[in-house]
């Protein structure tokens, strides 16, 4: 097996026993059993247990902004752009439920206590929904009342919140479903006139 | 200090510790020194830490529903209905940064573990935006193309993302901006025409 190989064991490991036990009650001898490693083979390849969510993150996040790369080039329409950039979240959050669960719970309580620089890569997803937002104005086919930093961050709950709740469920709703539901919704409060704005 | 009182401060220390150091590495000690208070005091009021936790949120949502029940009171345009829910969920976090902070990052993390009649609260939150839903959908009023449940957890999940956002963040920008641009997307998704829904 590969150096490769066995760290990518090693995360899978860390994905199962950390959606099964929560990340502060699990141990790095729990993700070393489950690995079918020995305890010290953790450590050749990562500091300790923060290290280990934290390379989770950044190995999802870093498959993630590549599929979304992929997705969305040579598309230059931006409502296929919202549409595609829905549709890769989704698949990637459904490809793995207990992946999305880690992503969604353990991630989300330990945001907080990681240095910026590591969450760098969450602000390059928002960014990406950003920008498709912001060129949507500039080309008059989104309404231009709303910010394009705020719809990113907006989207981004809902998906994840969608995602969390499906991977938590029982998944009896279908992904695709889901899917075509945020879409309608989304693109109906972008394209949506703006007389219904603010205060009245 | 009545019994009342104790308790409540009890409550308020545990969400300051919470938020500070994170509910995990929180001790029932730090809160006890946070409310001024012996440590055995808080177990003639709480089971232990984790019954702290629920009863921070039990209380704020016994709160938050009642100030909904409130602001919805004699109200039946379903517009104006959703935009009082979305005040309301606003004004709630906005109250305090260190509650939204415990009720959007620590609870979710302990929401899997935590049995599911604790959860009920959470469930009747979603009830109301989806039966806000459906009676605009009645009335004619929203589009009928999109599930009132779906529509709840995609709200849900869009306003808790903002909380968390704001109450993490430098807090520059007015809980009312987002509030009026959170409105304006909603009512455009809800509103909106039914051509781009799903799949093409």
């Amino acid at each position: 097996m590969g150096q490769d190989d066995k760290r990518r064991r090693i995360l899978d490991a860390a994905v199962t026993v950390f959606a099964r036990s929560g990340f502060y009650t699990s141990k790095v001898a729990d993700v070393a059993r489950e690995a079918g490693v020995a305890d010290g083979t953790i450590y050749l390849y990562f500091k300790n247990k923060e290290d280990l969510l934290i390379q989770v993150f950044m190995d999802t996040m870093e498959r993630v902004l590549h599929r979304q790369d992929e997705a969305l080039a040579g598309c230059v329409d931006p409502i296929e752009q919202l549409r595609r950039f829905i549709t890769v979240h989704f698949e990637v959050a459904g490809s793995s439920p207990a992946l999305a669960e880690v992503i969604t719970v353990e991630l989300r309580q330990s945001a907080k206590f990681m240095r910026a620089t590591e969450m760098k890569p969450f602000g390059r997803y928002l960014g990406i929904i950003a920008r498709i937002v912001a060129e949507g104005q500039e080309k008059g086919v989104f309404r231009r009342d709303i910010q394009p930093r705020f719809v990113a961050r907006a989207l981004f709950g809902m998906l994840d919140e969608l995602a969390l709740e499906w991977a938590t469920s029982e998944q009896e709703q279908e992904m695709t479903d889901l899917r075509g539901q945020a879409v309608s919704v989304v693109l109906g409060g972008l394209l949506g006139t703006q007389e219904h704005s603010g205060q009245r």
